[in-house]
């Protein structure tokens, strides 16, 4: 077949997907053609299912119906007003639900300063940022971010943004995993849990 | 939203593709929302006109278009019938054609013997492999397989359903790659560059 071919634009844009090299696109597309159990019709009807129903929430950026937006946790007034959970992605939204350690609001950067891809954080989200600080009477805003120069960059960053709001900013702790040991623990999460040790005695 | 959702079920089949696992999975599927250059649209016409337009040539197995088939390899007359090149997968035949050392046929298998996932070489492509030597006047098989312990199984198995007919079985040398040094080379790749040795002199 030609380069030009079906076979060479799916491969195509299934390398555009995150994470998707050449070959993985190629090996990707050749099971689809290959499979015996409707991987590709099944594939197509789910892909146009998300397209109908699955938008961002206009508000804070995470996943929700097309015919449910603002999303559920937006609209829920037992969620707490006064505290703002930043996040980069939408799917980081989920995770800290489940940990269950979390009554607030959150807001999706859809996205983190990378210099390197010539990304940064969408204006337009750190903009919506200021007008729910302003407007919804947040008093603490928790940067959940991940625990990388990008995701520091990104930081320091909204800290300066954010430095003539009347909010308090803080971030995620750094430091040991829960379950694991000192000796599994590389030297930056070390020398990070040494900087955010915390006073231990008779309470 | 709910776990039964239409990302979930995105999710669940984009993690049936070779190589994406759950995070993957996950990660694709969000990006597929995100996106603002119409990937996910792209995507859908795509996946429909590979469905629509391509399949496997019904004699070798490889990748051609539903409207030519037997494919065009199979059906060009300049080509030796004496020679069959098996391959693994229909992808391994535009490789070997690039590499411009053979002008035989080819036949994939379209699998391999793997006990751990409790895979086989599919029975209709060794019968059909067998019918093609029977029918075509092949003289020499050439296992044209990847380098690992399910592939040297499908050889030695191939050997075996291939020991009475009439037709000489060889493998693709084993060796150091072209370019490459012996100080990059594993000790396998060494031994068997050993035992595969040839003789040099005055021509």
């Amino acid at each position: 077949m030609p380069a030009s071919d079906p076979m060479g634009r799916l491969q195509a844009l299934l390398g555009k997907l995150p994470g998707v090299g050449r070959r993985s696109a190629e090996r990707m597309a050749q099971a689809l053609v290959r499979d015996g159990e409707n991987l590709l019709p099944n594939l197509v009807a789910a892909l146009r299912e998300v397209e109908e129903t699955v938008r961002l929430c206009s508000l804070c950026g995470g996943l929700t119906l097309k015919t449910q937006d603002p999303c559920a946790l937006c609209r829920d007034p037992r969620r707490e007003a006064s505290q703002l959970c930043v996040v980069e992605e939408p799917s980081d939204i989920p995770l800290i639900e489940r940990a269950g350690a979390f009554r607030g609001r959150y807001h999706a950067l859809l996205g983190k300063i990378s210099p390197m891809q010539g990304q940064g954080v969408p204006d337009r989200r750190v903009e919506a940022l200021l007008k729910r600080i302003d407007s919804e009477g947040v008093r603490e805003v928790i940067l959940a971010l991940n625990s990388d120069v990008e995701s520091d960059a990104t930081a320091s960053y909204l800290a300066d943004v954010l430095a003539k709001r009347p909010v308090k900013v803080t971030r995620l702790a750094f430091g040991i995993p829960a379950g694991s040991a000192i000796s599994f623990s590389d030297p930056v999460t070390l020398a990070r849990a040494l900087q955010g040790r915390s006073p231990v005695g008779p309470s």
